[in-house]
């Protein structure tokens, strides 16, 4: 794969042998992940609106409501910076300063855009719920042209992006040998529960078929990844 | 418990009925929270950047290397916007725009401020590993002074902030009657694994009593609330 060129905008400065440019790395946060942290500026004043999103290719799409403040802004151009990141650990030493935390996240810079017309916005929506749910919206009452115009859409191809991780243990230091607190790893992991069936419509029926990778326990950060593989 | 006063820049637009002003809504979420995505602007360019934090009263608190990009611009008291957000939740319904999810997020808007003086750092620092693992910073090694004044701190004082949350079940719409997908919801949960002690300090070691609440399973949003009110 190839690999994005970092500028001044994106290059880490701190341990910059925790960061990566190469698709691969950068893609495989991405894939893994369900949250973004969307950044954009309005007359100075920066904001940073939380919400779901998908990848294509070098492309980021996320979605929400057609009037948001975020997508008027957004939807003209404006530079962002779309983050993603997650806390795979708590990383516990025997002094303040070699605490740390297992992580991974990514920062990607592009300028954001509405997607426009009505099949493309209708295609767009139907590629975000199977990219979460492989081929669900086959199984779904098709969106009416109403419900399609109530969502706004962003694209963003990503100019730049670096990707970022840390794992592994303790990093130790000899000063804190002579000590006795606990020093190791606490893992952190987002799993899924159990499916509650809506009681109206679902009472007792076994998830669809676009639900089979959503299996109770799953760590959602592979089920996403296979989803996005599928 | 006093509210937040919203303006332009922090009153939702969007689904207002999912917003809160309160203390109490905010900082629920704020103290349940470990990773905050601090959103600024260097030379008309947004930047988000990702790291943990911590709240005392109305000040957010985070901390990164002395010599980070983020912390010498935050530090001279640009506006800064920490949002804190988790999923809970995967709402799936049997159209489209049904679908939705469950979350809790805060947006605080305020100025970043550096924390000077080495009894001020070094406060703080305690400060935030004994908001996460209580009394912690008494099993550990003291800091050198050279390695508080490698952390940068950064304080920020909460201006204003919204707090928005979704909850429950599937919004049903009749138009999705007829249609057999499974609807309900999946939960998701970020919960601590069982703790993996570093070979060379505290192989077969039990955690010290700092990490009392970490215990395995347990949900890393109970266990940091419990932590920041004990």
């Amino acid at each position: 794969m190839s690999s994005f060129t970092p500028t001044p905008r994106s290059r880490a400065r701190r341990k910059p042998d925790r960061a990566a440019y190469d698709e691969e790395a950068v893609f495989a946060i991405l894939d893994a992940g369900l949250l973004c942290h969307v950044g954009y500026v309005i007359n100075g004043q920066p904001f940073v609106t939380p919400t779901t999103y998908w990848r294509e290719g070098r492309k980021l799409y996320w979605h929400g409501s057609a009037a948001s403040r975020m997508l008027k802004a957004q939807g003209c151009g404006l530079p962002v910076c779309v983050t993603v990141s997650q806390i795979d650990g708590l990383v516990l030493a025997r002094s303040g300063i070699a605490h740390s935390m297992n992580y991974r996240s990514v920062m990607a810079f592009g300028r954001a855009r509405l997607i426009e017309g009505l099949a493309a916005r209708r295609a767009a929506m139907e590629a975000f719920i199977d990219r979460l749910y492989p081929e669900r919206s086959a199984e779904l009452r098709p969106s009416t042209d109403n419900e399609i115009l109530q969502i706004g859409l962003v694209e963003m191809t990503i100019e730049e992006a670096s990707a970022k991780r840390r794992d592994g243990g303790v990093n130790r230091m000899a000063a804190d040998d002579g000590w006795s607190a606990w020093s190791g790893v606490i893992p952190v992991e987002t799993r899924l529960g159990a499916p509650m069936a809506d009681a109206h419509q679902s009472a007792g029926a076994a998830p669809s078929p676009s639900l089979d990778l959503y299996e109770p326990g799953a760590r959602l950060d592979a089920v996403l990844t296979k989803a996005a593989r599928s």
